[in-house]
This record gives C-alpha cells, structure tokens and sequence, in this order.
C-alpha cells in the first residue's frame, strides 16, 4: 500500500485527519458527479493551502493548439482538453469579519464523508476565533434525477462566544485550468445578474479550428433560516447572495443554496436564465431532505442491478463500492452523446473524453450491471463519430476509419507519433465491443443496423494497413505500438495482428449473415469481403514453438528477458525512474498485450496454452497501468493462480484508495474502474458471456467469507452468491435460464445451489 | 531544379531580379560570415516587406526550457538555441524625409552580389521620389582579418532632382528570434552611449539552468564625405549617428561604417567598451579598400589550399565555389571552443550548434583543404566537452560518455526521443573521426593523448548499451534510430551495430598499441578491453544469404519492398506528404544507412559487395536529408555508376542555389555543405586515405573538360588536375610521395601523369 487516507468502511469513505499535504488526494477521492456535472471535493468556504479546485460540466470542452517540440506530418491541429467550469459550491465564511480557512485557522473535530450509496458528501468542523467557537456542518449531492441541480445545505452552531458571521454562497466564474499557462482562461462572461435568480453565463473563448463554442449559465437560489440576507455579490465573472447575522453561543443558523446549470448543448443560449429559474422554481417546494431521499431512492434502484458485497473483507468491499459509485457517477448511459473520461469529472489530466478503454474495459460492466440501453448508448456514441473516424484514417492515408485515441467529438487530438499514428489496435476494441454486447444481450439490432456499418469501415481500414511480405509470404502489419505501451514501432505485434485478423474475419461473416442483398447495399461486395478473409487466412501471428508461446512482437524475444523480480525496489515505478529509451528496449511489460488478446479470445484457446502464456509473459509484467492488474486477475482466476489473482485484486480494487501509483492526486483512474468488479465476477466467479450462454467456475478467495453480486443477463437478473463450499445462483427476475457451473449445465429456476467440494479438489 | 534565383557565373552569386516573395531565400544565400560573426543578406536599410533579419555572434546562445506535448523521462531540461544578436549593419535612409525601401518604392537597376571568393556583398539600385532619381551603392564584407569587424560602404549619387538625404548608420538592439512567441526577447540592454564610439551592451537574460549569460557590445564608427553629421542616435537599445545634406543632380556623398563586436566569450564586461574603441581606433587609419584587400589576401591563402576547379561547367563550379565559400565562412578552426552549426550564420532553424554532421561529414573535407590544426580543433571540442558526455550517458542509466545529438555545451538538447535516447549512432563518429583524423595526418599524438580518453568513454557506452541475446547467442542493440530517420526505434540497425563494434575493437588496440602501463594508467583492465573484445566478436550484424545484402534491421526485409520511381510524383518530398508513421512503415529510405557503413568501412567490402548493397539500396533512397545524395555520389563512382554519381553531384552541390528541399529560406544547409567536394574528390577522383596511404582512382565526369582541386596529405600539398584521358598530380610543397592511381603504386615528385584511357576501357 502506498498511502491510505481514508478509514475503512464498507460503503463511505471517511476521515477525521485533514493532513494540508494531501489536499489534493482527498479532493480527488471525494469527488462527486451525476453524468451531468461533477467535481472535486472542495472546500465551500475555500482553502489557502495546496489544493485543486475543479469543477466539470460533461460534454464542454475546448481545442487547444497542439504544440509539440518537433511536428510530424498527420499531428491534429488541436488538442481537445476537459475545461474546468465555474465553481458552483462557494460559499463564502466570515466570523467576525475574518474569512474562515482550514488551512491557516484554528479547527477541531473535523470529519469528512462521502456515502458510496448516495454521494452525499459532509464535512463538519468546529472553529475557533479570538472571541468565539463554531461549528460548521456541511453537506452536498449532485442529485441523479434532476441532474442539472446541486444542492448544499449548511449548518452554523455558535458553541461559545458571540460572533458575527456573515456567508456568501455564489457562483464564481473565475477559474483556471490546472495545465493552463498562466492567466489563461478557457471562458468569456457573456451574462450576470441578479434577477430573476442570480446568474452568471460563460461562453468558451473561439477557436480557429471551428468547433463548438459553449455557453455554461449557473443560477442559484438561497435562503437561511438564523441569518439575513444583507446583499447581492455582482461583480465581474461572480453572482450570488450575501447573509448575515449575530449569534450567541448555543445559536444556530442554516443555509440552503440550489443551483441550476444548463448548457448550450441542451437549451440554447438565449433560454438560458428562463431555464436555470425553471428548474430552481421547479424545485422550490422541496427541502434538501426530500431532494436527498428521491436521490438515494434512484441510487438505491441502481444497487439493486449492480450490488456487489464481500462478506469478511471491508477493505475489499469498500475497494469495490468505491469503484462501482465512481463509475455510475460519471456515466450511466442516459446521454448518447458522452463518453467516459480516464479522470471522470474528478481531474482534467488527460484532457480528452474518450479513450479505447470504454469498449475494452467498461463495456462488459455496463453490459451485466446496467439496461442494455446504457452499453448501447455507448456503441451509439461510436457510431455517430464514423465520419470523425473516417477522417482520422485519412489523416494517415488510409481507407476506411480509424476511431481515435483521445477524443471529444471523433477528430483524433493525440499528439505523440508512437500512439496517435500507431496505437490503432484501438480500433479493434471498438468492433469487439459490438461483438461482446451482441453476444452478451442476444440482440443482433445493433450489429445488423449501425453496426455494420462501423464494422465495414473498421475492416477497410485493416485492410488497407496491412501490407504483403513477399520475404515472408504473409500479411504483416508493421509500425505499431500494442497495448503495451512499453513498447513502441514495433513489427507485428500478436495482439494487433489478431484483432485486425478476427475484425476482418468477424466483419465479412456478419455480412454474410444479413439478408441477401444486404451487403451489396452497404457497398460491400463480395471480392472485398474475399479479400478480407484472405487477409485474415494469412495474417502473420508471432509464435515460438520451442516456448510454445505467442510472440508479443517479431523481435521480442531477443530482449533480454527477466522477471520483474529484479528490478531493483528503489528503481519501481519504472516509469519515474528510467529513461524512456531503456524501458522501451527493457523486456518489462506495462499491461496486458499478448495475455489482452488471449483474453478476449479465450475460447481459441487451451488451458494449457493459456497458462504458458500467462507464465510466460505475467512475470515480466510491471503493471504500471491502471488496466493492468484486473484482466491479469481473471486469467489468473481462470488458471487456478488463486493467490495471485487475490494479489491483482486488492491492486486493481483499491489502486485509487491506496493511491498505488502515486498519481490519484490528479484525479481519479475513472475508466480502470470496472477492474475490481471484473476481478471479482469473471475472475473469482469466473462468469463468462460466450456464444455458447452464461457459464461460472467461481472460488471463494481466501479470507472471504463469501461474496455475491448481482447481474443482468439477457432479461433476467441472477444473484450469485459465492460461499467457501458453495454457490447459490437466484433468479430475481425473468425467466428460467440455462447456465454452466464449473462445466455443468444447470438449470436456474428461483435458486440453484451448487457445490464446490469436488472443483476445489481438482 | 526547384528554384533558381541567381545567375550561373563561377565564382560569384549575382542577379538584377528582386522578387519579393523570394527575400528570404536571397538573404539566406547572400549570409557572410568571418566564423566571430555572420548574418543573412538583409538591406542596410531595412525592408518592409517578408524578409529574416538575422545576425549571429559565434558562441552566444540561450538555454530555452524544454516544452513538449508529452514529457519523457531522461529528456534535456533545457533547449539551447543560436540568438538573433544586434543588427549591425543597420543604415536607416530618407530621402526627402521618405523612407528608402525596396518594398514599397519605385526602383530600377537593382544588382545584388555575393563574390564567392572573398565575401564581398554588394547591393545598388536606383531609386525615384516624386522629384528626384538617386543612386545607391552598397558594399559590405565581415573581416578575417579582424573578426571583430564588420565594414561598410554606401555611395549615394542623385541623378536627377535635388533632395535631401538623411543617412543614419546605427547598431539596433531591437531584435527577436524567429521562433520566439511574440514580443519575448532574449536579450536586455546593459550599456548604452554616443561616447568614446557609439556603442550598445546587450546581455542575455537570466536562466534557470545555470550555463553562462553573454553580453555583446557592439560600437561603431561612420564618417561621410558630402553629408554632414547632424545628431546623436541614442535611445533604448539603439546607437548610432545620423548625417545630412541636400545634394543636387550629379553630387554624390559616401558614407563609411565600422562595427566593432566583442563578446564576454573573450573579453571581460567591464572592458568591452575600452576593447571596442581600441578596435575601431586601431582600424582607423585604413580605408574600406585597404581592409578588403587585407581581407581578400587572407581568402586567396585559404583558396590556395582548397580551390576545386570545374572547367566546363560553370553551374558545376558555381555549387563547388558557393560551398566551400560558405563552409569556411562559417569554420576556420581559429576558436577549439566552436563548432560547425547546420545554418551556420544564415538561419536559426535546429537551434543548436553542433551536430555529428560535423564529424561524419566536414572532417574529412578539413583535413584535406585546412592545416591539420582545423580538424584537431574540432576534435579537441568533443575532448573538452567529455564530462558532458558523461552526464548525457548517466542520463539514460549508462556507463561512459554519449556525445550529443545536439549541443552548444556538450549537454544533450535535443528532445525527441526517438531521436534524442536512439540516435546513437552519433557517439561512433565521435570515434571514427579520431581514428580519420590518425589515419590521414599520420600523427598518432591526438589519439594517444585526449583521443584515447574519448574513445574508452564511448567503447564503455558501447559495451553497457548492447546486451546479450541468449535466444539469439550474440550481442545486440535494441530500441535504435540509424542515419536512416525514416525508420525509429529499429532493433539491430547494421549501421550502429557495425560501428558499435568497431568502436569497441578500436579502442582495445589503441589501448593495446599504446606504452606499457598507460592503460592501467587510464584505468581500464585488461579483462575489460576483453570484454570488448568479446562483445565486437560476437556482435549481431544481421545479413541476408539470399540477397547477399547487409540488412538495415531485424525487420527490414519484411516490409513492402519498392523503388523510389513508384512513388507519385506529387507525394514527394514524402515528408511533406505523407503522415510519420506512414514514412516508418516504408520502405523508403532518407539517406545512406547501411551504404553509410560501408562507405566509413570500405576497404572490409568487395567490389561486388558494395555493388550488391548499392543496388538494393539506393533504388529505395529518396534523398531526402541533405546529408544523402554525397555519400550516394561518392559510392556510384567507386562502383562504376558515374552517371548516377553525377546526377547525385549536382543534387548535393546545387542543393541550396536551386533551393532542391524548398527550404533555403531557413538558411543555408552548412554541415551538408562538403557534399558536393566528397563527390568530387572521393567521388569522381576516387581518393582515399586509408592505412595503406593516399589513392586515386579518377575519372572526368561527361561534360566536364577537365576539374582539378587541391588537397593537404601529411606535410604536402598536391594538385590534382583530372581530364577525360589523364589525370595530373602536382605536388606544390612537401616531399615526395608514394600513392596509388587506379590500383598502380607511383611516385609524385614534381609532376606525375596517368593516362586513364585502359581504366575507362576496364
């Protein structure tokens, strides 16, 4: 464990130490969001101190001039980067007419909580002035079923003395970006008022490159109870409302502030201010409380989809409550235009919307923990990004599309040759995606529809960048960087090379597979398909048969192979440690590549084949990416490295919560998430979604008592529920459903019970 | 021909044509340089139209912070960058109170020209007001004499009219570098004043790095006839004096300046101003006439040793003349603490100042055309620079020393990794000019003293940088960029590997050759020469039996092989058309890579080896670096190809006057500048200094009467004068001499004559 902050608990986070270096972390991990807006979480009164304040409204973003050293031919224009918004949360405190700060004053008794049911954050802290002592109770949520709303409630009690105290809650448009040079802003005041509600609406500063402007507007509502509203704050880039009031020791005082943002991306700009008041009047009725209990019920309804609970282990559960909250936070499907950001709406790192990691790593939760609606929502996304895909394989001068590595609106915006130009196994991932939902769900819609229509293209591009090696007699792609981004330009990598083989292969049967006609009205004909499959037929796979295993690239095997063991301790991580040069010749592999493809190609393989490869390459593995551990955990599920698959667990499930890389401070590893609950249901449970249905191996780790989770498949919900000696699989909802456990076909018809007496043996 | 802009005359560079969209391309090749200061060709006057003022002073340069759009462990801190220093040459002209400016204005006879032999720029044109018709003549030329200077001349006759004209010779500190954002400035003014000479002290700003500030003083002294002085210049980074008078038809005025440049390179601060009036007093009693003639006699001593003689082909003279005219313009060996940037004086494009171009490329031309001093300057800069080197090693975790890629201080400044961490490479020729500069003098005392200490330090980078393939059972370097930089982060580029080798068995006989003891002195053990040894035996050098072809990396042959004349014409240049990693997948090659090998290592190839890999490589050559089409040149001579030897002549000796790479405007491509004299002398004369002594193996190039040329071997000076049917070497000074013409051993002592019509026949 590298550093743990925040006590255990199975379903909060908490914390009673305020340490002024690790405000950042905190801020990160007590983040709060609602797919519509979400951010840090800061302080309402502000701090002094070191800390991060960011605040994030999904879908706003801005393109910023690439700049890079040295420009190779193909770099995009702009660099597309999440951009903090205004602060919605200040509220401004003064005792006495001093400010209060945590990071310069005198406090006492302070707890932080964030609920990882609800995301209801609180924060209390008694305060002390020359004269007087105060306590200070805050409490705020990002509601999930008006989204465009946030709602604070504050609570003053004057434990001694008699103090002044006057508070400020406004919106403040003054903000920077963390990665802005100095004085810098992304946003213009386009509008302030007072009336009918105070208001303040930005617009993102023009572009030369042609892209969206947004217009942002927050408007608020507050009212207290114990103190007295005493003015406006309207100034420039700030709007809001100032209260004020003497209070004698055992008084008390309350303050609520609602505030409304819309966004031109939903109300155009002139409706702004009638919207935000909409939406404030609209909710005027209505205490903190009863927003608060409507709130949780929504949550509650998602749990019931997607619980998962580990009995006799907090640490774990708390690891994966964590991840699971996160992830809804940021995304729950309800916006076919949005994506899921590496930091969500708790840091700007990164700066793009959308990474490959949604389909190879976000997809398969969202398939078993959500509608169906939700995982298509996220192919949609795609799909409406085709023409963006189609100039990014332009942009290289290659036919078909080229889905990119970062992006907000499709346009690729990496900068940096050996991924932007050559990371492209990401465009596997995307025809995969299609594959898994469409073999997870049983609804061929999406394939036969939209799908295809990626597909083709995806294909096209494949096609087009292999090229023939006359010297080898085989098809070959050259120039590429796998998964394993420790590894760069490298020639024929075998994960690369057997994604493009299966889209080309996966593509041209689907096509096969419509109507007749179908495919010569999509415009592709036969010898195209022909020559697909020709490709595919004989795509060049590494492979050494004395190691019997597949080759991660052409020349890997002439490194100087070791295992990570000995790599010096003071040497790891060895990305802050090693010059570039040496950790791209070194054998130490990031992530999952070789073991990635056998990963989703499993049913290809033998066990036997599985577990070469998985010794083979696991020992050279570093995991220095937040993917890493998780779909090393299922394989080693899946090959019977139990203890190492409980190791990878605790590494993927608490990487944020133990900030193991030392980088959570940034923000939150938001789309590696999904890696504690795949360790959990695909690698202990060892469920699998194949062609041929639903199957499990599962094992109760050690030290577990049980664990049990819930998922939805193909109109039922199943809760499984895995013990030391047993299995129990409920039908909660939908009809009975065949299913494997541990190579048995079994029947699940309200509760199935199997026993794991003779597996454990084996 | 891309784009001729100035007429074809042997020894001078001249046109009457003043394109304004051309300005800058003319400036770049009218920039004169006395190796203490240089500038482009920019007017006196000024200009208002597109145009690069550029003004450069040896030596001074700023560290300017590394940005990048994705940082990469071990990149340099710092970028160091050649500063646009005070413009000198300045000489603000009204007529009539109207600005002079060949922008804007009515002019006619305009005649600009360089003389190639001496530097002299001359510029006139006859300019129109409303009332008047004035004639201007300027002459200008920077002394290598007296380095300091730069001397002026400006005629002035009205030809028609009566006008009144201001002439204000002054030093301008108001300059920026081409790359700098708007309004940044490296420099700050720390002196000013009109007494005792007019004269301007700019430092450079403050860095964070700690490498040295410089100031630069610049003082002037101008005096007319036929105008009066009529003020003071003296205002924030600007001095000078101004001059009036009416003139009527036929009057004429001239006006002579003086700049004096010193620098805290070599004088103290607190001196300069004393150091600038002593020069300037010093060349107070000569006339302009009188410092040219000095000056032009000192040039006539170097052509003496270094003139090359086309007869025939004035286009072909021309590109030899413009050449070596620039290359010693910009480097006479006079200062062991520079070096030889790729612009030179005539552009600030790749910003630093030494690259390995200067010893794979301008050694051997200076130790032929310069008194062995020159070269062993340039050697002795790389020893002075080896705890640099050190440190660029320690940061990419190695053992010994790695010279640059780019420097002014011996600290690496480039920042591109493929590049910066891969292209190694550069650290053999470090090695092998030490060993060409031992092989051609004779005088073994270089490598026995410094040189040696330079060489264990390389062989020590060597020997930590391979490692040993146990899957392959030989040495390896992986993760490399060959001279080839259209392929990056190759594993086993033959090129590296073959020099990584040599370097190592180099370097253990050196050791072994030198006084008993000596290298225990120098610390290296007898079991790691071994060791080195060991790993030059066993070193992987990949080579294919079928081809019969040194391969130029593991992969190579597995690409999609094609020539060059399968490229649509409207895709080259292909770095201007096609995206990087397009360009890395082909198979196209940028410059000589494994034929760069072969042409250090000849004399370890056959005749039929060398045809074989010219064969298969040059057809996939596009020639795109400047550092291509010489060695190509020289290799199709040696095999016999002597059409494509001379097509790949004029492509180098032409490359600038006809802008082939359409980017002359930058400047002037310096370190690429001995091309067309490698073609030439190694080229079509065939010489070769190797162990066994010098050797000829001549030929006259179709359309050439006749070319002779001058070479330094050991205490001689011989001129070789080669016809269609003989070849004639003189020998001007020293003893007589054994050599070797087409393979026949001879005796020059006086004058020898071979007949070549029996090789012609061959």
């Amino acid at each position: 464990m590298s550093e743990r902050v925040f006590d255990i608990e199975p379903y909060a986070i908490s914390t009673s130490r305020l340490d002024d270096s690790r405000i950042r972390l905190i801020e990160s991990m007590t983040s709060t969001g609602n797919a519509h807006l979400g951010m840090r979480g800061n302080f309402e009164e502000g701090y002094s101190g070191d800390s991060h304040r960011g605040t994030y409204v999904a879908g706003v973003w801005f393109p910023d001039k690439t700049r890079v050293g040295w420009w190779k031919n193909g770099y995009p224009e702009y660099f597309g980067k999440v951009i903090n918004a205004a602060n919605l949360i200040a509220i401004d405190l003064e005792l006495d007419g001093e400010r209060v700060d945590l990071f310069s004053g005198r406090h006492e008794d302070f707890l932080l909580r964030l609920d990882l049911r609800n995301g209801l954050l609180t924060r209390s802290f008694t305060y002390r002035t020359e004269s007087s002592v105060v306590r200070f109770e805050f409490a705020r949520f990002l509601s999930i079923v008006t989204p465009e709303l946030c709602l604070q409630r504050l609570r003053i009690t004057v434990l001694d003395g008699t103090v002044r105290v006057r508070a400020t809650p406004r919106i403040d448009g003054d903000v920077h970006n963390l990665d802005a040079n100095y004085g810098e802003q992304f946003w213009s005041e386009v509008g302030r008022g007072a009336a009918p509600v105070p208001h303040l609406s930005l617009r993102t500063i023009p572009n030369p490159f042609g892209t969206p402007q947004f217009t942002v507007t927050a408007g608020m509502r507050a009212d207290a109870t114990g103190l007295e509203a005493s003015g406006m704050v309207d100034a420039p880039l700030q709007a809001g409302l100032a209260f004020e009031g003497t209070l004698a020791a055992g008084a008390s005082a309350e303050l609520r502030k609602t505030t409304a943002v819309v966004t031109t991306r939903d109300v155009e700009e002139a409706e702004h201010v009638d919207a935000v008041r909409d939406l404030l009047g609209a909710s005027e009725g209505r205490t903190f409380d009863d927003h608060l209990a409507a709130h949780s019920a929504r949550w509650e309804e998602r749990w019931a989809r997607a619980q998962v609970v580990i009995e006799g282990d907090d640490e774990a559960q708390q690891g994966i409550q964590f991840n699971l909250f996160h992830l809804f936070s940021t995304y729950y499907g309800e916006d076919e235009r949005l994506n899921i950001g590496p930091k969500g709406f708790t840091g700007e790192k990164y700066g793009g919307a959308t990474y490959w990691d949604t389909e190879a790593y976000l997809v398969p939760l969202y398939l078993s923990l959500a509608s169906p609606e939700v995982s298509r929502a996220l192919l949609a996304y795609r799909r409406a990004q085709l023409p963006q895909a189609r100039h990014n394989a332009r942009q290289q001068g290659l036919a078909g599309a080229l889905y990119p590595m970062v992006t907000f609106n499709g346009i690729e915006c990496h900068n940096e040759w050996e991924i932007t130009f050559e990371e492209i196994h990401r465009n596997g991932a995307i025809a995969y995606a299609i594959h898994n939902y469409t073999r997870y769900t049983g609804d061929r819609s999406y394939l036969e529809g939209p799908g295809i229509e990626v597909l083709v293209e995806i294909a096209r591009f494949w096609a087009d960048r292999v090229h023939f090696s006359d010297h080898a007699g085989a098809y070959m792609i050259h120039g590429v960087t796998g998964p394993n981004e420790y590894e760069n330009n490298v020639a024929n990598n075998w994960y690369t090379n057997t994604l493009a083989a299966w889209v080309l292969r996966y593509t041209a049967t689907a096509l096969d597979e419509l109507r007749p006609g179908r495919a010569g009205e999509l415009g592709v004909p036969a010898d195209e398909r022909a020559r697909w499959r020709e490709i595919a037929d004989r795509m060049y796979l590494p492979y050494d048969a004395a190691l019997a295993v597949n080759v991660q690239h052409d020349t890997f095997l002439d490194k100087d192979l070791r295992h990570t063991d000995t790599i010096p301790a003071d040497e790891r991580p060895l990305n802050q440690h090693w010059s570039w040069d040496r950790i791209l010749r070194s054998c130490f592999i990031k992530q999952a590549d070789v073991l990635q493809g056998m990963y989703l190609f499993e049913e290809d393989f033998t066990a036997d084949e599985l577990r070469r490869n998985f010794e083979f390459y696991e020992p050279m593995t570093v995991h220095e990416s937040s993917l890493s551990a998780s779909i090393h955990a299922v394989l080693a599920a899946a090959i019977g490295e139990r203890e190492k698959a409980i190791e990878l667990y605790r590494r993927t499930a608490r990487l944020d919560l133990d900030n193991y890389n030392n980088d959570t401070e940034d923000g939150l590893h938001i789309t590696s998430m999904s890696g504690a609950w795949l360790a959990i249901v695909q690698g202990f449970a060892g469920m699998r979604a194949t062609d041929a249905g639903l199957s499990f191996r599962p094992f109760c780790p050690a030290g577990w008592s049980a664990f049990s989770f819930t998922v939805g498949y193909r109109g039922r919900v199943l809760e499984v529920r895995v013990e030391a000696e047993l299995v129990r699989i409920a039908l909660r909802e939908g009809e009975p459903l065949e299913l494997d456990v541990h190579g048995r076909r079994e029947v699940v018809d309200g509760e199935l019970v199997v026993s794991l007496r003779v597996q454990d043996g084996a």
